[in-house]
């Protein structure tokens, strides 16, 4: 005989009996007073499992049938369903939350241990707001748990994601001197002409690239943070020279993003990273934590991309962006320009 | 003593001597009349290798004020140079040409053997269009060369891709009853409730995943797919029937590229490849040239997008996608629809 539960709502409420048998030894579910309640995903599950039945309107919902008056109540119900089973039957006990899901650790459960995870629950399909990613950072830093976002797909996989703030660091100390020599703003780069300032800035800065023995090219935020710092003055191609705002207006004309890009670029400078482009990998940067004067550069730990504060994250790209960044050892990262930047490493979650 | 040269317009003349030095044993250039005519980059390059000198207004022009020069005569002459000095210091032979430069193979050189590639000169900020694309395709095939695009990044990197037009096959063929059962569209997935249907779909076509042992979620595409084949009937919640006009309908506004998508599906589909979701690439869909009935899906040998006519390439996302292709051993295939349907194939050229 099947416990049996009333569906009112959006909530399955079953008797004391039912909080013996899958509260307390299970953790489905959540006790008021006498009874037991459970959320659709919960109530879903225990039907498909042969555990309870649910009466509606004096009638007894078989599993299509709760599932369809489901997801008729809930928006996205088929997601939450979906994760809920899966996190269920990877062994790990789950209760309802507000951004959709807390999860206990492996060997704890409601009573015993604290919650580890926050889950967001989300389709491929719905844009994902770098806002409401703050709030619920900001929320689960407070209670001191961990975010995972999970993403199913239109075949109905998911792929989990932590994501986390980090404050990046690395160990390189530029010191250069100022005013080392003139350089010209070509179409939408910059070249060196001095050979001994181009060996200085590409082995002691790592900054840009020789074209050849005598000339270095630097990029647009190369030569801007370069310029900005005193180190070089740039010109252009009528030898007038530019300063920091007639650059960066030039620059934003060549590409759109600039500014915040240069913004994050002086951001990990300052911090002792060494950025380089990422056209490669289809981010702004790779970033180096280590270089020493002189060293050939060689593996990059970081994949790093500036998004601005109003960004709203595709979870195709996103996807497509941790996936690489993880395909070639690195870890991405995305660096929030606002008033301060803030940086965030999102990578694969193995549950 | 230097070979002189004059610069008048784009072009830099050299006389009889420069034809038999230069052009004979080198390759540089091209003859005319008495002399020697040398592009832009090649005068830049002949002149930072100190084989010539150029005159220009009574004064000869040391290699940064030519430079300066020629970036201000013709658009883009930073990238052509750098492109241009890379190709000869691999030891190709090159040639100017109307897409940009016609490569030689190697052990080749003009006069002797035919030019192999003809090459697109870019930088990763300069939106490139499936137009221009197309049109350089259809020359390029009809004179039986290879097409390369020459990619330069901010920080004068240069990546080299092979583009070419392919016609994907695969062998699956489909061969399912008719009428099999009725799926209901929840928010944005299909749900097969039938145990025996399911399995039969998943397994001898590959379609859908299984949410469990009876339950099969169809991805909007393969919905559609069934339903126009006649394999499925799909219904709303409301269990109003939905004919292919009322789907399309409604899964073009879950993804706006819904129709261009399917478009794509049903052609491989139809050309006996096996089309699976490709999120977790970043990309619309994995693809299966090869599989079994009832085998387990392994490794899928291509990465395909689907986009429309008028679009519009970001060099840094089809860098991000080749890239994640190749570092997952599958090839990336875009398939551009129009009235008919094209693929074409893009990958990391190793000269």
């Amino acid at each position: 005989m099947l416990l049996q539960g009333e569906l009112t709502g959006n909530i399955v409420t079953l008797g004391r009996q039912a909080t013996e048998e899958l509260h307390n030894t299970s953790f489905y579910g959540r006790p008021r007073g006498d009874g037991l309640e459970l959320s659709l995903a919960e109530s879903a599950y225990l039907i498909y499992m042969e555990k309870i039945a649910v009466i509606f309107d004096g009638k007894e919902l078989d599993f299509k049938r709760f599932f369809l008056k489901a997801s008729a109540l809930a928006n996205n119900f088929e997601l939450f369903y979906i994760v809920y089973k899966d996190m269920r039957e990877r062994g790990y006990y789950i209760q309802p939350s507000v951004t959709g899901f807390r999860i206990y650790p492996r060997g704890g459960h409601p009573g015993k241990t604290p919650s580890e995870f926050f889950m967001l629950v989300t389709s491929e399909r719905i844009p994902f707001l770098l806002s409401d990613l703050n709030r619920h950072l900001d929320t689960i830093d407070n209670l001191k748990k961990r975010l995972v976002l999970a993403i199913v797909d239109e075949e109905s996989d998911i792929t989990y994601y932590e994501i986390r703030k980090i404050i990046p660091k690395g160990s390189y100390e530029l010191e250069l001197g100022t005013s080392l020599s003139v350089a010209t703003l070509l179409e939408d780069r910059c070249m060196v002409w001095d050979p001994e300032v181009s060996g200085i800035l590409k082995q002691s800065g790592f900054f840009g690239k020789l074209m050849d023995e005598g000339h270095l090219q630097l990029s647009l935020v190369e030569s801007c943070y370069l310029l900005n710092n005193g180190i070089l003055k740039i010109e252009n191609r009528d030898r007038e020279k530019l300063d920091f705002a007639g650059f960066s207006g030039l620059a934003s004309r060549i590409e759109s993003d600039f500014l915040i890009k240069y913004r994050v670029y002086e951001e990990l400078r300052n911090r002792g990273l060494v950025p380089k482009t990422g056209f490669k990998f289809g981010t702004h940067f790779r970033v180096y934590k280590k270089l020493e004067t002189g060293a050939n550069v060689s593996h990059s730990d970081y994949l790093v991309h500036a998004i601005d504060k109003n960004h709203v994250f595709s979870l195709q790209q996103l996807s497509r962006a941790v996936r690489l960044a993880n395909s070639v050892r690195k870890e991405m990262i995305y660096a929030a320009v606002n008033t301060k930047i803030y940086f965030f490493i999102i990578g694969r979650m193995r549950l």
